[in-house]
């Protein structure tokens, strides 16, 4: 049984806490709740309790969880507390599952990786991205050459959060302040990482640098301003409670004026931001964050090599040279959607064997499965699929974008965390059902 | 009658001429025909012949056409060949259609503006994508506000050239040298045109700056070596000609040679250029060029506002605050295609009324359209809709790619063709039906 200190309880931290009680328990042992809100500490409690009967440790201070004995830490905490309590952990011996976010600065990254090498604990990204059925799949295509030698792959991260962006005062979201304070490809893993993986980055390749642009930041400031109406208005009728995403929070003149103060500044992150990545072997990466314009969900992923290219936008796969295929070339539409057939061909060993029980957890069953990579990877005591020099480098495309947009989009060089070791790498055989290499 | 001189007829010449031979002789008359080789010139003459019973003058020296007494020259000559041409047809008094290219420097861009400011003579740039039919539905989907304030587009010449660039030396076609001479955005203006007028270019906004990264090259290489083999199959079995899109050459040991000489070099042009645009009102564009990777065609259109957006990829509108739209958040899928319904509702005024006739000619009738444009402006004396202020700022991207990449993608200033005009500009009705501000 493993034994999980569990840092952070606001909106993921929930949602995987579920997912880890209602998926893994018999194999893992949530031993402590820590966040820095009181009542956080006790819904975690009290979810821990009601399904296992037994109640964790709760505290609001993390250097507890990092004094006890547990085999784990998952940091699940706002994007700022990342770094600082991975490196808190593997000084204290606990090894590290930690949420995707973005880094603020290389030192942090630098940090990160020099204290896992320090100290011989791992580190991982829980990039559930990695593990998407579809991710996964295109995965196999790639190591199979379905296209050819690869030379350029695009991602985005294409959400539309101007609600969870606006409302970040009433629910304690750390969104609000990073839209109001920074300006970056703030949330650039979902993307990159199964990209970094059909790249072999860190692995044979790596990012060598980036230039990124930012828009003009429009769609916040619209939303934020007519949403403010609204919440006038639920105020002028005496509503006292507002609800979002399933949850109520208090409300009241004193929360009004917190949303209007925090949303009445200037917003800095531009609405969208693109980034050019070129690695060691000359392929390259394109970025797109596109998080506060109204816009269907989506992942952007797409890979062109030298015999075909895959596009998640219109879920198509074009291979050359298949005759049907060539006819496609001033007819694409014709193959929109054919990926269905080539995900059901190309399906993952790991989505094989385990894609019913994820069906029924969180985000489409990436959840599941990256969870599962962590606890396998815990069990076995090897290396995890997504480590620290992973962590650090996906991490460090946030405060390099900034500083790129910061000087009008100079290229800037993206540190070998590895400090060399890309080049020498040679892939060996762990064991693990759901290693990525 | 407009009476015209006829600069070029490669590919895209000899296709021009017919279309304007089925669709514009009563209003134009093609009174000279001019290349640098004599067969195309005979060729053209023999066209002109067929279809008009009159002979136009033939030379292979364009200084003759300068002289005659023509209303306007068309230039379809190689890409090389289009300022200069420009430049001698304004200082002889003649009006220029110029078709699209990409620009080889800044100073060729800015001798086009000051020859056509010094000699009063205009010259319209012939980029039919900007009539495309999806591309006028969705400018007229901008102007009445669909999508709210446009904040960003994107762009795309995705078009699988392999052969077209391979097979240069035997169909003496320019794109050739290109790719074994240069790394840039090659060809910027199918893509940019239409976005420069959703983004009011030139017309109370510019394009300020430009990054542009390059990928490694190695689409053209594989596919030009595999084609070798299939040519020196066609020797040995002693075939004396090759047929490329309908047309017949002569091939023999020498062809062959010249094949495999002009493509055992350096490829230079990367199979993917990635272009980031920044504007004067903070609005930003990405350009894409892939030419040389098996690819349906596409031109990668999408524009995103602060109340929707368009994509061509999947033909999708999406609006805010639709409540189908809303449930479309992580079901997009459902709403590809429906660009259909959007393009009947919001169709332009020219392809309502002149769809019809547009249809039976080429490039699903933007070249029809853009014909229409260009003898519109010349019977009416009026401005070309896209004038030589257009042609330089679009073709200018070309040079400054090439310049960012050289670089390793650092920023370039987009200089201000107008000369500060943009920002004066007030909008004129000239009557023309065809104007696209």
């Amino acid at each position: 049984m493993l034994k999980i200190g569990y840092l952070g309880m606001g909106n993921r931290g929930t949602y995987v806490l579920g997912n880890i009680l209602d998926c893994f328990k018999d194999r893992v042992e949530i031993a402590a709740i820590c966040d820095v809100y009181e009542d956080r500490v006790q819904h975690g409690i009290d979810m821990v309790k009601e399904k296992t009967g037994k109640a964790p440790v709760g505290t609001t201070n993390s250097d507890d969880v990092m004094k006890m004995d547990v085999d784990a830490v998952m940091i699940m905490a706002a994007w700022e507390a990342h770094i600082p309590l991975a490196i808190d952990a593997m000084k204290a011996g606990k090894l590290v599952g930690m949420e995707v976010a973005g880094a603020y600065s290389i030192d942090d990254c630098y940090r990160l990786v020099h204290t896992s090498e320090e100290t011989g604990i791992g580190c991982m990204l829980l990039e559930n991205c990695c593990y998407g059925k579809t991710e996964l799949a295109v995965l196999n295509m790639v190591r199979e050459g379905l296209f050819g030698e690869i030379v350029h792959c695009d991602g985005g991260y294409c959400h539309d959060l101007r609600t969870e962006v606006a409302i970040g005062p009433i629910t304690k979201h750390y969104r609000n302040r990073n839209y109001y304070s920074r300006n970056g490809e703030n949330y650039p893993t979902h993307e990159l990482g199964p990209i970094a993986k059909v790249l072999n980055i860190n692995r044979g390749n790596r990012m060598v640098s980036l230039v990124s642009v930012a828009s003009k930041a429009r769609g916040l400031k619209e939303y934020a301003d007519a949403h403010g109406k609204v919440l006038r208005n639920k105020l002028d009728k005496g509503e006292t409670s507002v609800s979002y995403y399933g949850r109520n929070y208090d409300f009241n003149e004193d929360v009004y004026n917190e949303y209007v103060k925090a949303n009445s500044r200037e917003v800095k992150q531009g609405d969208i931001v693109n980034t050019i990545i070129t690695c060691a072997d000359g392929s390259t990466i394109t970025l797109t964050l596109d998080t506060t314009l109204p816009r269907a969900y989506s992942r952007g992923f797409t890979v062109k090599g030298t015999k075909g290219m895959y596009m998640e936008d219109n879920n198509s796969v074009y291979i050359d040279g298949d005759a049907d295929m060539e006819k496609a070339h001033f007819g694409w539409q014709k193959y929109w959607d054919n990926g269905k057939e080539f995900e059901e061909k190309y399906r993952h060993s790991v989505w094989q064997k385990y894609g019913e029980a994820a069906a029924t957890s969180g985000h489409d069953g990436m959840d599941y499965m990256v969870l599962s990579a962590f606890f396998e990877a815990l069990e076995k005591k090897k290396p995890f699929p997504i480590d620290v020099y992973d962590a650090a480098a996906w991490m460090s495309i946030t405060c390099l974008s900034e500083e790129s947009i910061a000087h009008g989009g100079m290229p800037v060089a993206i540190p070998d965390f590895t400090g060399g070791k890309w080049a020498m790498y040679k892939k060996e055989d762990h064991g693990l059902e759901f290693a990525l290499d």
